[in-house]
């Protein structure tokens, strides 16, 4: 058993009865056993209890980033301002056709330095070779829900030795890491697989009784396929397949009609709120207040670092907060803490892990963050929460844990070794450029 | 006579000819001798050149935010996420109201420090009380364009006393701080100051010789304003009372019409684009690639810390390149190199001062500034402007010089004593909030 007392911090709890809280919070191996203004009673403490000193330091929830693809870290910068066709099939395909599972690693390694360095402690991952993904993310210490994203435009023995992959990784990975990992199935989207190719993925998940994740309605073009060849749009059509009597995350979620919302709304679908990867590709702007408005659960994404640039989930919770506000007209829209909410409980939520993840509660896992607030744009101490979303960065995130373990001390990761893992990134960028 | 010389750096020229060099750059007193690939010939160099290994390091040009009014630095997250009447009639004015001289000289200290450590060498400001303004960009070793904003809603006297005030400034502190202070003549706004009064300031800048700087077309409402009351919308109205025939500034300019847009390019007025405030504000969304097209010159401006809320130029620069990308729905508008530019070569233009800053040029003054590049959201190594806009952060900013002198060392201010000047601006916002 190890015990960790924070003592004086300042708790953005996220908890709807006491969002700020100043006091303390004691963890117990993996959970928070304490939080309260009053210091903990000796009861609730053990002898070898280890204790930090909480001020000028603020705590919240680890950051949930709930889509994107880590070992796309690799190809940062590769192509920027480009058109989305010649981006995806002049500079992504290929260069991804080449990757080895090496690359996988330490496009991956990358990512999750950069993530866990800016506060985010839990992340959904698409991707393929995703045993590497999932022996990272085992090993780092993070928290990861990952599924094999499929592409089903393909012969159909092609398409049943992915299937069986996607389920084989989902299978056996589900659970493990001490729980840190959760999985999913994924066909890539409704556009890049053909219907009974998708069924079959709903099929799968409910005899492994798992949840489904997807891309969906991302660009005007592929809603205007999906009506094209199947008669319906992508919401729709989705909902015809089956997709969701799972629970089910879509990410993007762009162009909706009222309906589509509705629809989403009656099935509990949540969305995956990727802004900032939106307007870098000029998909789009997606109709957040709305949806929130209808009852569906909004969640934060990063999307990969080739279409952001960077996986830093500050930056979408402030521009999901800027954005709508400037698109509605009205500034009143997406307050800072319904911003915040979306990075925290509502990527919870978006994930299935809404009891042990998000707030600073007792009885929650122990993954969250300090924020070092003695810098200046944290003065003068008015609003914590209006500080942390239009004002601050994952850079000042300090400390970080997950599952009760401190992974990033002082700014430093402690399980990853940051300059080999840069290092190996960069050999891998070369030798892609190269081969 | 001192001397830097920065041994084999990477360097964000802004160039048009050579963007990016990596090689070596020498400083002589508050101006660069020599910038190239190859080690400077030893008769460029004294013989106590001070030497620095720039090796792990990005220089570029300081960057310019061209909008703000750093005393309301002190407001930051006193009030958001509000309708904009309340936000400025409710929240802004009274505690305005407030301040006495020593609150203006706290708030602008801490705008100065996070500027300088966000890598911001130089910055506009209109304010009142603009005298401790201009003290503090003195003895901080920062460069300033100075103004002191009038409001004229008032009796005719009060009018003539601030006009008076006003001249006096800018004529007093033009030239100042070794030429690192200029200053401008600023009616607040064409909604907020009678035509009659305008006039008056025009007369004076053409008397003094000095450039204009106000407010124009932020919101819709102020827009129909004009029309109703003087018949004409703020472009043509200000073109009439004359302040287009002096080099003019603008702030804002949301709501243009392509009429007006070819008057600003046929009169030269350069454009501050604040497109952080303009969202959080729910103002709207400045036409700018169409601006740009047009030959207008379109600088940024962080606006004020109440309504951003922070003066990281870093963040208008990506956000500029992002924006313009989702609403226009084509992903080449405004690329990272032209972003860039407006926060570099375009603000140099914008404060009249292209052949002196904004680009690593010989004979151009040394402000400047190093990025820590090593950091994982700088990896792998493709792009560096790429990485410096989409994927990069004022917090990156590891040193700042202006004028020659090293303002920020290690990320820490040399000139200025940052814990005090934060327990400054936090007493200053107690009291004013308590009196």
């Amino acid at each position: 058993m190890s015990q960790l007392w924070i003592e004086n911090g300042t708790f953005i709890t996220m908890d709807e009865d006491v969002p700020v809280l100043t006091g303390h919070m004691v963890i117990t191996d993996d959970k928070i056993t304490y939080i309260g203004e009053a210091a903990p009673a000796p009861v609730q403490l053990q002898q070898d209890v280890t204790r930090l000193d909480g001020t000028k330091l603020a705590f919240l929830p680890g950051l949930i980033n709930t889509h994107g693809h880590a070992a796309m870290t690799l190809l940062r910068g590769y192509s920027d301002d480009q058109n989305l066709q010649v981006w995806l099939e002049e500079k992504m395909w290929p260069m991804e056709g080449k990757y080895v599972d090496h690359d996988t690693r330490s496009g991956t390694s990358l990512a999750i330095v950069e993530m866990l360095k800016s506060g985010t402690t839990a992340f959904v991952d698409m991707y393929d070779r995703m045993d590497e993904v999932a022996q990272m993310v085992d090993s780092s210490g993070m928290r990861g829900v990952l599924t094999r994203g499929v592409i089903g435009l393909c012969p159909e023995e092609v398409q049943q030795a992915k299937l069986k992959e996607a389920i084989a990784f989902a299978r056996d990975w589900n659970g493990k890491g001490d729980g840190r990992i959760t999985t999913m199935i994924s066909p890539h989207a409704p556009y890049t697989c053909p219907p009974d190719y998708i069924e079959k993925f709903v099929q799968a998940a409910h005899e492994y009784n798992l949840p489904m994740h997807t891309h969906m309605s991302e660009s005007i073009a592929e809603v205007e396929q999906n009506v094209r060849d199947y008669g319906c749009r992508p919401v729709e059509h989705l909902d015809r397949l089956g997709v969701f009597t799972r629970p089910a995350l879509v990410a993007h979620a762009v162009h909706l009609t009222e309906g589509e919302i509705e629809l989403l709304a009656a099935r509990g679908v949540a969305v995956s709120h990727n802004p900032i990867s939106n307007l870098k590709l000029a998909s789009g702007i997606a109709r957040v207040p709305d949806l929130l408005r209808a009852g569906v659960t909004v969640a934060l994404g990063t999307d990969s670092a080739a279409s952001n640039n960077n996986l830093n989930l500050f930056e979408e919770i402030r521009m999901a907060a800027l954005l709508h506000k400037g698109i509605s007209g009205d500034p009143t829209a997406i307050p800072a803490i319904e911003a915040l909410r979306m990075g925290t409980v509502y990527g919870a939520r978006a994930i299935w892990q809404e009891q042990a993840l998000g707030q600073l509660k007792v009885g929650m896992k122990a993954d969250f963050i300090a924020i070092d607030t003695e810098k200046p744009h944290y003065y003068p101490k008015t609003d914590i929460i209006s500080h942390l979303v239009y004002s601050g960065s994952g850079q000042d995130v300090k400390h970080v844990w997950v599952d009760g373990k401190q992974l990033v001390k002082n700014g430093q990761c402690t399980t990853l070794d940051e300059e080999k893992i840069r290092y190996e990134a960069q050999a891998s960028f070369e030798r892609l450029l190269k081969s």
